[in-house]
């Protein structure tokens, strides 16, 4: 396929209140893949609230190939206190396996990148699993420098509860 | 000293434009720490501009011990798409080393703790240094989580320029 033929299956576009039901199917299929499908919680509510109700916590482009959507990156800023300024934080970028090796990924990333300098963002910055080397080379193949010193703290709800009542 | 001198000694409010100039020396004292000097570029007008401006990226609160500000902590909402609600996510937390041992880190994160109840956040997370082994050892005696799995990817201003101008 030549790259002309691949921009013409290619579409790009934010997402709107009506991809609620496609958005949830993505968000189950990137758990699967991460063999976290225990921790999905979200559902077509929590999502219409949380992504397009009146204090949206972030933002989803899709990704469609021949009309279908076939991914999508979730993506919200974050700040960083060295700079100063805000940053584009990608929360997760999935593209359905049978979709893989067209340059989507590449596609959606290029997009958000191209965000990140429209929004003045002196950071783009996400997570990977340090077991998906395929991942990590590719981020890094793209020009993302994967740091090896900084490890994620987590509380869950119990924890912040335990936290919050504790005494003085 | 007793824990009600404690309460007395210590102080936690939320930050105002006004407190932009120590908010700047406490980014400059963290990343002296970190030893990470040369990657602040933040000053004053950017900071006001990005906590205090029409469209703040980030919160912060100062803790006071005695009336003197002290340390901090800077925060704000990320999201999570598989509990499709958001979180708070700790961006930076720093006591100056003369007030160590006095409980303040502890209160800040409390503070924060009530706060993600308050505005129903699923979680609440940050990342830490992985050779900063007291800072790992305060958080899991609070009931945090460190896991492992989870590497940062990162681009800054050079890379987000080749990517987004890169060919289609």
């Amino acid at each position: 396929m030549s790259s002309n033929d691949c921009k013409e299956s290619l579409s790009i576009r934010q997402a709107t209140p009506s991809d609620v039901g496609v958005i949830l199917e993505l968000i189950h299929a990137i758990a699967d893949y991460e063999k976290l499908s225990h921790q999905v919680t979200a559902n077509e509510d929590t999502l219409r609230d949380s992504l397009f109700g009146p204090h949206p916590a972030a933002e989803v482009c899709l990704a469609s190939w021949q009309g279908v959507v076939v991914g999508y990156a979730v993506f919200f800023h974050h700040f960083s206190t060295f700079e100063g300024q805000r940053g584009l934080y990608l929360e997760d970028i999935f593209i359905q396996p049978d979709f893989r090796g067209k340059g989507i990924g590449k596609a959606l990333l290029r997009h958000l990148a191209r965000l990140a300098l429209e929004r003045d963002c002196a950071r783009f910055e996400w997570l990977v699993l340090d077991w998906n080397q395929p991942a990590m080379d590719f981020y890094r193949g793209l020009g993302a420098e994967i740091l090896d010193d900084w490890k994620l703290c987590r509380m869950t709800a119990s924890s912040i509860q335990k936290l919050a009542h504790s005494e003085d």
